[in-house]
């Protein structure tokens, strides 16, 4: 017996990049429409990469039909609904510009660009390109964690009541060794920044998303540990090997902040490459006048509750599981106490990013969302460069 | 460009079942090839399952071309490379014992049946056919953690000595409210046992499989809290719906023993659907005189590892992310912290099974392991209805 | 200006035994009325050893006035009040009848004695000095940990419901090294059990007393791990060397049991000193329809609540500092989140027995509570004697 | 037989102040000589008060012999050879100075004054005295944590290496509600600041102790999140109740700020009685070359301890149960995995101010010590004032 069911009609993608970020994409774009109801079956029609060899390698592990290293030949297939931008830093502004003009729906990876300038002009051409019924979306993942995505309607539903406290840290030890290479990462050209555009834009965001805080001022400290590391000699994406010739790092390894929001809470930020024996510790905890939220991404399937409105005596941190199908996103996976891991989080945005197309309305975070996060990040650098001076984000209210 | 890098050769599979094992064995056979090089290219050719409709859509979904209905007819098309045995335990050995008369690679999922005679039978036919060159595997998939595969290693290095106690629960709480329905797994006819089976099994299995020792007797008692239940008026295999009616439970809601093994450790064992609050933890802790070792899959990237050779002074448990590339599995995912989730079990045992079929070698467990672990299985029901007497497994050094 | 306000009536107490026991006994008599109104003013009159200058030392370090060596004399004296008896458990028998016999209240440590007939006589005694007046006690001072005494409140107040399993275990490792001396601990003679009466009997008087069930029969293993040890060279009390004659090892280096209570609860116990890496993991979870409770003594301070009366979306395990004012025994120390310290369950208990003594009302645990747990050891090892077979505790309904 | 050990020679003792600090100061001198050799035997001789009643109670309690009213008086009595000074901060230096005068031995609770002028002074003070054989100390109690007093040993050996991040906390909740009283702690002429000086000043002095780093720079902010609250009605010292006026709260609630030290770390840092769900979360972690080092004050007994010296897929960070006898301070008490308690910090920190007081040496930390502190406190308060301006804390290398 054949199987008959009509499939939704199909949305044409394009990856451009194929390391660590277009890898997860793949997987994701392949199984969202498997576990979601997305109005529309999306499949990455071609893959796009500099390296001829690599990328078709990585054409046939993910069925994807195509090949291409020219980004620019990609854009302007027309065959193509959807660029999903998955490249280092410095080339987000080109091709999202490219693709909007196009007329392509547009999935960009964090942080929205290398500098404000580059944002700003993205974040228009994005906002025009919506009046034509043309989404973008910036790929802030860790909003679809179930437990955060439960912690945002946590505070939104009122459970945490007025905000005093955000504290929030993004720590990793990757490269605490001396010999490390100099891989793109640690190079101000290609990521803008090191630490704090990386991991540290994804505390920012999620500072603001929980809360529906903005920031408004932050003061900031950045270092640089290690000021010269060897060359790469061959990477994989993933990897790389160290040559004997060595360069000068120019991003920075740490960042550190405080900061003030538009509600009157006060915020403490950290972002480092350089916490011995953290992995992935994406940590934020939020303490209000009726209760409190933790969590930590290395356990990134609980989220700490605390409710203050009840007797004292039996108040204190709950573990919740979020992996009930009450919780956002798991009505579509496994039974309650079955985890999800770091990949799901992308299915997740995928799904989101889908349904907005097929709906016409705008995904979230925006460009605009990813705009005023770069914004902190400029204003955390040029406090940083002057010695820890209070520095507005200029948010507009 | 068209990319050009040739396939390896395909491997169609059949799966039998779509519910929740079928899903995420779906979600498995299709990422597993993405990920691992296996030497050979699964496709899920055809679902099989009693009702057309879900059937249908579950391949629209997944994309599997093929839908039957017949487990028979399936087992019988000469197309079919493997079987996938995805249903409940009372269909566990007709369709492996066909399926393997016919010649195929046979995958069942665990336990290996609902009758020690049955998983003789079934053992027996599979070590025929693997002297034809036909491989068979039991699910286990909790063994392919890479926490768990990394605790195996160690006790393999001798990390832990001479080993005392192995201390291993399986806690749920999905049945605790007495209006759940009475649904397939609480009916002895189908499900065989009741959380002795369906869980206690996978504690039988890692106990003997982390420390390489095997049960020789136990000393058990099981218990039934809730004794009648509502039938189920509807059902999607993930969840049901009550009805106004109610039946008798048949199997266990709990079952607790104590035990012996051949190399002279002591073994407690727990596996409840009755331990409120807790979600699906499988916990094992094993001391020995070198070292311990302890997990729980709540927080399944976890691995607490206890170094007892070095000063008492600086000896605690160690909490080690197994996320790092050197761990088992690892290298083919994501950079260190950033966590699999309970499907990626799934997709190392399906890539374990292929690499074993692509070699023509027996993979790990065979259905001769999971015979031995239906007798630790059937001890503990006979020591259960007899009061807790000791009951030797009658396992063959 | 002299202070004016007057004492309580004194209560003079003869400590005998001032190893580890006696001296934490000695530090709680003499902290208790400061911190707890207790309506007398106990002070520690005399401590009675057998070795004349340890003996005197404790007692300059104590500030107790008077030094005996013959516990006789001690139970004779007719200005003594409580005799609190703090030697190895053969003695505790001898002493205790004495004790009673001449008047005196009695705080006899624990397990109440080495033998069942022992204890079944000491508690007749008992209970003939109750109505003349005279208090007796036995030290299950863990039930004085204030979570504890909290999870015993939340039992009672129904917060539990319907209690399905009880999973206690007590978990050290000081004796895993072959070359640990053969302590007092380790022989029969002296301790009448190992693991199962030092540490065991905790977990069995906690099991019992948090729920309010009885255990009423058993199926049990023990094991003596390493049966030969060095023999004691030289010992202060709290710790020994070892000289080179190797001497049998006459008591259960662990021991496993599986129970039914009276009320209808699954339960599952071990103790052992080979658990290597826990150091005095003294853990109980209470599974009930209502909720759940989990503790472990490594972390004193803490009981982790589960409320499963609410929505599963938000119903995980709470991690409770008890350490408020409402808490048991708090009021009297330090603001929120100043944990106390093993030393203070002595206080609560010492408070707790004078405050009967004051109020000439039955201290718990009574010696026919200890003779109840003593019931429980002696099925244990029964059982363990005959390969596990079910053993009824005999307890009277 | 009566003792006849010698005493050590006696050490009078003043104690100024009976409320939550003179209580735990009163017990730490009653316990210390019984589980320290002290060379001195110290005995609380007098307690001041203002109010004589309490004073009185409390002395009944502790077995004080006399109680006066006058601070003046009593360290003006020859018999006196330690004043330890547990009062509001506003009376530390006036009382300091003249017991200094006097020629007691002092012991000040901290931080060490309300302004920086008076550290001054008391310093120059206690450096003079010092010269004639008179000690000073101030209370930063936690020092004496064996977990912290053990980490401190970590760093000293090298097991860190180069020091990369200091990151503390220090949380409590006890005043989010509105209407909890205004006490002398949140008014400034009492207390000198909030949060900052309160439990602020133990992050400060842990995270330089631990590392031997100073701290040369600061950026902060502090906030007052609820202006006024109701005036006192009356308090016992640890509790107070609410009258139907309200007052203005005069010190800061919080203070978050970033810091650089001498030898090139980034440290944060965050002081908060409105971390709701915290009680007593004083929490470092110090990152470094080879490794790194966790520890929460809730959790006392534990020191988490990264070793990165050695392969990735072992290493992780270790809870050290910080009681084995080879640990600071813990030969002195119980058997491995038996915790202390909050209170056993000041026992340890009696024991050692009396040691260095037999011994003829400066105790540690000294007013000097304590006076760097407070120029970071000050330096806090400055920065905080001028928007987060960059404040030195001319600390004089």
């Amino acid at each position: 017996m054949k199987q008959m069911h009509s499939q939704a009609p199909s949305l044409r993608v394009a990856l451009i990049g194929h390391s660590f970020m277009g890898t997860i994409h793949a997987q994701a774009w392949q199984s969202a429409p498997r576990f979601f109801e997305l109005g529309l079956k999306p499949e990455v029609a071609v893959v796009c990469g500099r390296n001829d060899d690599a990328a078709s390698v990585f054409a046939t592990k993910f069925d994807i039909p195509q090949v291409e290293n020219d980004w620019r030949k990609v854009v302007a297939d027309p065959s193509v609904d959807v660029v999903d931008i998955c490249t280092p830093g410095h080339l987000h502004s080109p091709i999202a510009l490219a693709a909007l003009a196009a007329g392509k729906h547009v999935l960009c990876e964090k942080p929205l660009s290398n500098s404000l300038g580059e944002a700003e002009e993205m974040t228009a051409a994005a906002e025009a390109a919506q009046e034509r019924g043309i989404q973008s979306m910036v790929g802030y993942s860790y909003r679809r964690t179930p437990a955060l995505a439960h912690a945002r309607q946590l505070v939104s539903e009122g459970k945490i009541g007025r905000i005093f406290h955000i504290r929030a840290v993004y720590l990793q030890d990757w490269i605490v060794d001396e010999e490390f290479p100099l891989v793109w990462r640690l190079q101000r050209e290609h990521a803008g920044s090191g630490a704090l555009g990386d991991i540290g834009a994804h505390v920012v965001d999620l500072a603001q998303y929980l809360t529906g805080h903005h920031i408004t001022g932050v003061s900031a400290l950045t270092e640089t540990f290690v000021k010269t590391r060897p060359l790469v000699a061959s990477s994989d994406g993933l990897s790389a090997t160290a040559s004997d010739e060595r360069g000068s790092v120019t991003v920075d390894d740490a960042a550190v902040f405080i900061a003030r929001t538009d509600k009157g809470a006060l915020a403490t930020f950290e972002a480092s490459r350089f916490a011995t024996g953290r992995k992935n510790a994406l940590r934020i905890e939020i303490n209000g006048a009726r209760g409190s939220l933790a969590f930590d991404f290395e356990s990134m399937n609980e989220l700490w509750v605390q409710d203050n409105t009840g007797s004292r005596a039996s108040s204190g941190f709950s573990r919740i599981l979020v992996t009930e199908p009450e919780h956002p996103y798991m009505d579509a996976w496994w039974p309650a106490g079955h985890g999800l891991g770091y990949e799901h989080t992308f299915v997740h945005e995928i799904a989101d990013f889908v349904r907005n197309i097929a709906a016409g309305t705008q995904p979230s975070p925006s460009f605009r969302d990813g705009l005023a996060i770069q914004r902190v990040l400029a204003a955390v650098e040029a406090s940083a460069q002057a010695n820890a001076v209070w520095t507005a984000t200029n948010y507009e209210f």
